[in-house]
């Protein structure tokens, strides 16, 4: 999350755009379109076509320079160990796209037969909900007693449209509260508070 | 602050000590004695002298490297000329040194009879109220009826602690709750939105 902000911020400015980049922050993890729109919004006037393909460009460059190994965050290669330990179905649902996303999958340990949606798969990106609901499809699982898991109110929002609880993270640099006022039925510091609270959530195998 | 978080992870992520980024998010603007028991707390082991410093070190150079100029959140110059022009006494209290704050100052088009504390005029950092004790003696202003303007909950915190009313931006990328909580009496999105909302505060020439 961090390191996209900084890189969405200097594409940005190099381009011409200053933008504070706590207004950034609230907007990532939203679709490409919504994002532009915002952004267009700030600067009071109209960003598309040509202009922002080279701005997503560099974001993307950047965004590699500043990090360029995938890394799970704390707890998630145990969480999802877990999830499959007990039999708890799960799927990945991501606004990335494969190849880019590949790299975070394996560093997530994730087996091939894991139930993966990729932004590719579907036709909105958040906060439409065509993520998680092809998710919960491809699962064989039922929506209302699914739970979504993300770390950004985009995320808490699909869930929602799509009928879902939601569980909020607090490494998408969200305060506890914004995640709750976005509809997470409970918030928890990560992922490993997340595996070992299993039982607060009723799922069962 | 977002340059600030990618910076001090990179920088810790260097020397071995992967930390995620929303913690680190957290723990900015607090002393460097804090910030650091804080990190050896996530460590489970101690942190300090030549291994600290030589982390500070590469933080400082990353931080350079990411954003190498100097340049005002949005709003601030406006704030400051509006105070000026108003004659509501007013001065800067900030944890940064001199001279790495000089251009700092001089974006923000300060004169130089403006009141500056800077972390070298006192003992202790934030959030120990030091900073704004001094800062509102060298004013000659009444500490009850004084306002702390910060971004962070080390900001509130210390003013707290200092007798003194607050007041959050979002800018520090911390929730309003978040901000509130820690005892902010409003929270604004930015400098320009405090500005045109100075008589919610009570503020008098």
């Amino acid at each position: 999350m961090y390191a996209h902000v900084v890189a969405w911020q200097r594409a940005l400015d190099e381009a011409g755009m200053p933008i504070a980049a706590w207004r950034i922050h609230r907007r990532i993890g939203m679709s490409g379109g919504l994002f532009a729109r915002g952004v267009a919004r700030e600067l009071g006037r109209p960003l598309a076509g040509e202009e922002l393909e080279e701005i997503q460009r560099r974001h993307g460059a950047i965004f590699l320079e500043l990090l360029p190994d995938r890394r799970p965050l704390p707890g998630a290669v145990e969480l999802l160990a877990e999830l499959r330990e007990l039999g708890i179905l799960h799927g990945i649902a991501t606004s990335g796209r494969r190849p880019e996303i590949d790299r975070s999958l394996e560093a997530l340990g994730v087996p091939a037969d894991t139930v993966v949606v990729e932004r590719g798969d579907v036709r909105r990106a958040k906060p439409e909900p065509d993520l998680f609901e092809t998710c919960a499809e491809r699962l064989g699982a039922d929506p209302r007693v699914s739970y979504v898991v993300g770390d950004a109110v985009w995320d808490l929002l699909a869930a929602r449209r799509a009928g879902m609880l939601s569980v909020g993270l607090l490494s998408g640099g969200y305060g506890e509260d914004e995640l709750i006022r976005a509809g997470a039925f409970r918030v928890y510091r990560d992922a490993d508070e997340l595996r070992i609270s299993l039982d607060e959530l009723g799922v069962l195998p």
